[in-house]
């Protein structure tokens, strides 16, 4: 293991894993290795590079907490947050499609009544939302435990604006009897992704847009099926086929409706225009 | 760009860098990313190896600070560190090896002069350097900056010990008009990288041992000639055939000798055993 040269030194380090007592480990370290040192010989990376590529992820690391996760965000633009999505839900056609989980979930939202409002305060239009879910054959899925969460009207998500005492456009929600769950939310924007730390420097220097089209995200789970994590995505966004962390899906677009003032689905009369969202979610069995 | 499947994304993200108007920035991404899809699809990576993967980079980034650089030891010890040297160090073969710069350089410590104690109280056996420096058809080097750093007897750099009033095994040196220059230092010992982060847990869980054999570090810059960062190493080491970070040469093990005590190279005496060090660096001339 002497006198490493810019060839030798690959099977050296995979020749170093030799002792690991965990295949699956060694597998994809092997692999991850191999990918590594071909990236590197095939561009012939410089020193500075290197040292450049070890200061942005120390950057990248440096900026997560419990609030901000930009290791997510990176995997998202690089597209390996969808590709890992793809590779693992190989599924049958009906049931619904997955996308990207995101950097803004947060574990432990409020859990609200159906009926209830996740907006919580958020700003935006009003929007009520009724979704069913069900099994492949049909059969509704009750008590499912559905997150679901969104951007305010500026494009912010709770965890992005310091100081707010509660939650805002996020929620849990339980399915009823029927597989059914109905709630009121603030109709999703575009907005960008945040580009005040490596990623945003990184999309910048490469001459791409920040931005993600509409959504709704939604995260279901119940017992003899799969956790669904997906979006629902508003028809028409200018974004729909630049998505900067390349998550759309035909299948995901929601039926969005807007109305007049008037009677709104919850029984109360709203003096603006609202909206309205139909989806029918379909989860995919346990295997 | 919608509908993206596992094989559709590589090409989708590879072409969002076509308004990168850096075409090295571009080149060296979209190489990247291309290695790193492949990657994840010939081990059809799972989403909790992902998020795992997500976790462990994070805490790498988190560790670093002023005085740590965990993301260099993970590049050490995944070989790309010495693969990187060893793409940008074709010399001339007379013209002294390089290898890995390591995590625990310090830019401006402490210049002393020639005949100096870079030990400066750090704990291990004497050891008296004298070393020349010499362009390749021998012409010696002049005033050129050497900055010098090692572990101390128990295997630990000054900045890896909490409090110390000042700099311990470190220091930058002139050479003199023939190029020489000599110094008392302490004998390097191997240690162990630092096993207490997210690169110890990776050694631990890959059956791998984290030893590096005994070394001293030096960096040495002169106008004309490329900056060399090298070892030079102690022969018949336990661990010159198993470096974790693979960084040994033949051509950097040093002529280090034994003396009883008695008179040293400095004129004074020792009660206790010492050592020497001689050591001829060459320059390759910058290009």
């Amino acid at each position: 293991m002497r006198n490493i040269d810019e060839h030798s030194i690959t099977p050296a380090v995979l020749e170093s894993f030799a002792q690991c007592s965990d295949p699956r480990l060694r597998e994809v370290l092997s692999a991850l290795v191999q990918h590594l040192h071909d990236f590197a010989r095939e561009v012939k990376l410089s020193e500075p590079e290197w040292m450049a590529a070890i200061e942005f992820l120390t950057a990248t690391g440096q900026l997560c907490n419990d609030q901000r996760q930009e290791f997510i965000l990176l995997s998202d633009v690089l597209g390996m947050s969808m590709l890992t999505v793809a590779l693992n839900h190989a599924k049958r056609p009906e049931a619904t499609e997955a996308t990207v989980f995101g950097p803004f979930h947060v574990h432990g939202a409020p859990e609200l009544p159906l009926g209830g409002d996740m907006g919580a305060g958020a700003a935006g239009e009003p929007l009520f939302v009724n979704v069913t879910v069900k099994g492949p054959d049909g059969q509704p899925v009750a008590h499912a435990q559905m997150d679901v969460w969104e951007a305010d009207a500026e494009g912010f998500y709770d965890v992005q604006r310091e100081g707010l005492p509660a939650a805002q456009g996020r929620a849990v929600f339980r399915t009823d009897a029927q597989g059914g769950a109905h709630f009121k939310a603030v109709l999703p924007v575009g907005y960008p992704i945040p580009t005040d730390g490596p990623v945003g420097r990184l999309l910048q220097a490469t001459g791409r847009h920040p931005w993600r089209p509409a959504h709704l995200h939604f995260m279901i789970q119940a017992p003899g099926y799969e956790t669904l994590v997906t979006h629902i995505f508003r028809d028409g966004d200018t974004y729909l086929d630049s998505d900067a962390v390349f998550g759309v899906r035909n299948s995901l677009i929601g039926d969005f409706q807007e109305h007049p003032a008037g009677a709104t689905p919850d029984g109360d009369t709203s003096a603006t225009p609202f909206h309205t969202l139909r989806y029918d979610f379909v989860l995919e069995p346990s295997a």
